[in-house]
């Protein structure tokens, strides 16, 4: 697997972790509630999955961003509709918005590359 | 039609057209891709109005957010959905945007009305 | 009872009860932790509530501000106290607070007004 | 005089003289360095006076906003120059700060038509 | 001691060091109030550098937010009351805080063991 | 040329390209306007690059930050004015934006450093 790519992953997997065992009943709840978020109900989870993504990038969270890149890869959006959600995140956020999306767009190859690569 | 509604919408385009009137390059430009952004793409219209939604909620901007909800409105986006970009819009950004929210609601439940109202 | 003290608690329960009756899930469960998350635990609720009011003060959320303005009334913070929770929000969040904190000093005042009115 | 400037402008002085009036001196040595901050340096007061503007604007604090167009307006920024400020806080902030752009204009031009009415 | 402490410390020290020789009076007085803010008052200092640290998180600074948990660790908060000052950062503001509260959290570990390892 | 500019451009330039190539023609002419933006107008290019860099700093994003230093090293913008521009961004946007002075005064020396170094 992709260096970049690993290392966020474990990071996050370790931390979380760390984080849940200190059993703060509020931020357990508040962990779970977000994974319950974007599972498909009136919306697609692809549509949510693509909402948690231009929120990520209008508030500039590169990791909440990478989190939201794997999800998206996972509900199979494509190149030309990232596009359209970075652009969205652009427009709304503006020109601060650009260098988040260097970032998103490098992680978003990694991810493609990833399953060329793992073919 | 109900006043609220009414006076955004009048105040709304009042200005953009003094503003527009003084010939600033870069403002018009920039007033004219923000229509281009969200028409028909890759992704669907109404998908783009809800991640404009999504974006201004997180942002907590209380006239971005009522343009987009009109716009969310013309583009037929139910009840039901709407909940969803509300609540991933108050996951990601938290408590901070519930009164946000609380005007949300009541603007989408007047564009409703309104309909209702006409008819 | 003060009238803007009024119109802000009444249109906060209204709204509230109306995005609850949409029963979405995640956010009746957002809604629910809050009130939790200012409970009495490792932290007095008092701190809890001053630390609530901090962060919404340099987020620049006035009804956010009057919520936790009283709650800390509630649970009897001294205006010496609450003049320092506000030093430490304008200092942190720069002067684009003051705006916020002269609203924040008249409801203050409002509340406390308030109770040498109702005695 | 024009009666949105004077409200705006009334509010604003009593509640510093209250909020001063505390004797909380982190604020009050704020407040004292805010007013510094736009004094003649290397930089004329005019241009200091555009930087706040534009950092308010892409922060989207109206009240922020107004008190740096009366200053601007003092140090005979013209309404060309105006425009480039706001194109630039529309560039780097994006649409989210259109609304205020709106409300900028609406009250940079209360306070050319002020000069023009009262003379 | 635990090198990425020193590392934060190091390039903290001299990058003040660097910024105050420039002599900017407004800059030097700021950074001047800045330490008195936090100085025992109407609060203690350990309620105030949690206030100073919430702020921090829910504007999500990781500088400011490392900063302020080594003066929480100084003035002897609990990691039980850490987490709940934690709780409070990502429910005002959101899921968006999460990955900040990752960060947190090992600085949180290292200051900790720094001292077991000292001992 | 020093490391760190040489890779913060690097960067910049190739992921550019690679946005750019995508042909989402919101985004091309977005990137495009932001260039048109900072152009001698009515206002000069240095004081508009002055104005982008405050907005960048009071953002807090700091490869932003680190291209209107750039810019304004260009315009000639000397240290003693830009201590200032960094006074009005710690002012306006509180002591959250100090961390990010401090990166940018490194950047800053940096770029002067390297003029000497070249000649």
């Amino acid at each position: 697997m992709n260096e970049q790519i690993k290392e966020f992953r474990d990071f996050r997997s370790k931390m979380n972790e760390r984080i849940l065992s200190q059993d703060n009943l509020v931020i357990k709840r508040l962990f779970n509630l977000d994974t319950n978020t974007y599972k498909e109900g009136a919306l697609p989870a692809k549509t949510k999955e693509m909402l948690g993504l231009v929120a990520s990038m209008v508030l500039r969270c590169d990791d909440c961003i990478k989190y939201h890149l794997e999800k998206c890869y996972e509900e199979k959006v494509s190149t030309k509709e990232m596009m359209e959600v970075f652009s969205v995140a652009n427009i709304v956020g503006g020109t601060i918005v650009i260098p988040h999306t260097r970032r998103a767009m490098e992680y978003w190859d990694m991810l493609c590359g990833e399953t060329s690569a793992e073919e």
